[in-house]
């Protein structure tokens, strides 16, 4: 059982008295690392503390990123909490697997909310293993980013008192930055060969081709395997006659 | 089960903004059947609408009662939501005892939250069967009625079929034939140049990216692309100065 809770990430929210609440909702049930992508507002904000009703040592320590790869580079199990349904494949699971998987995990987690009122781009999506939903009315969803954070770290703190621990660790996903150079690496090698073509295509198989790197949650030495692959395929000049 | 949830039972709330944010978390989870024990501002209330952000039908069913005794007089079985200490001997139960509890029951059950400040008095307390307690972070417990609503609402929820699922179902893993193919062809773009060396670590070599490969489970789709990517990184002969 991890006795780290995940890392929750507002990716560029936008109201301060949101993230206030956030921090509140997050350490109610014990979850202290916040991390801010891009605030709408900067930071700090004036008026998160107020919201925070007391639960400062949270908006105190928050980290600011520019970007989501950044903010979840250390992070080696990362979840997209979305209601909306995408284009992507990937997988979606309940709070109480997802909670599951955090307790049994090694290394970091970290779970992205969207901006309150459109929710998480696809491009954020495309970095998370798994994509996380509250199964909700589905006459009236109508959840606000403070309530989701509360359900799933309610969810991930259940977790804590009844899971047992297991009898042998599984080697850890690679962090995500480990990833990142995989994905850098192959898209070079593609850009080098033209795969990227037609031009208004190339993100839409970028997120293809992200999603399906990140569906494994392989260990750092099997992305270094795949380094290798790519690096000798892509070595020029390549022997001849072979 | 029961198809019929708790009705919740706000006993002499505060604030119209907070009894519309508990129309929404209960709206959210399905539940619609509200009762106010003496609000202090009256009803309606105009700040309720505005916080129920579309859970209209909840606040327009509303039921409003002088005693706490006669807004559960028709009801089975009734919960204490509290976090403070009791003087009273009651069972006090977690959220999914609670909820099991009034998803195998005959009958209408509630659940009694107290006004925003002080919480239910033991008065209030002494007409239910049992507390029910979230358990929270004993550092920082600091719920406010919304979240302690839409906490056991989730919970309620649970045991019922509501789960619609938003996002698309996952692919099939594709049939093994298809993950042989794209094995196979990476193998003979990696012996073509000459990836496999020392001969004597070709087949380790081979098992170690068999596993790597075999681990994602990929869709067809998903195989597909790869060998797409493979395709493009062994053309020959490649776009020169590229």
């Amino acid at each position: 059982m991890s006795s780290q809770g995940p890392i929750i990430v507002l990716v560029r929210p936008q109201l301060g008295q949101n993230i206030g609440k956030t921090a509140r909702a997050m350490l109610n049930f014990g979850l202290t690392e916040l991390r801010l992508v891009a605030p709408r507002d900067g930071w700090p904000n004036p008026d998160a503390g107020p919201a925070a009703s007391g639960a400062d040592i949270v908006l105190e320590t928050a980290k600011v990123f520019a970007t989501t790869a950044e903010a979840i580079a250390d992070c080696n199990l990362v979840y997209a909490s979305t209601v909306r349904r995408r284009d992507l494949v990937m997988p979606v699971v309940g709070p109480p697997k997802m909670a599951e998987a955090i307790a049994a995990g090694a290394g970091r987690s970290a779970i992205l909310f969207g901006p309150e009122r459109s929710g998480l781009e696809t491009e954020d999506v495309a970095f998370a293993s798994a994509i996380v939903t509250v199964p909700i009315n589905p006459k009236f969803g109508s959840l606000n980013l403070a309530q989701a954070v509360i359900l799933l770290a309610y969810e991930w703190s259940r977790t804590q008192v009844l899971a047992q621990p297991t009898a042998k660790e599984p080697e850890a996903p690679a962090a995500h930055a480990q990833l990142e150079g995989l994905i850098g690496q192959l898209d070079a090698a593609l850009e080098a060969v033209g795969y990227f073509h037609p031009p208004e295509r190339a993100d839409a198989t970028r997120n293809t081709l992200r999603t399906i790197l990140t569906k494994p949650g392989w260990s750092n030495r099997e992305v270094q395997a795949l380094r290798g692959v790519i690096r000798a395929l892509t070595a020029s000049p390549r022997p001849s006659g072979r």
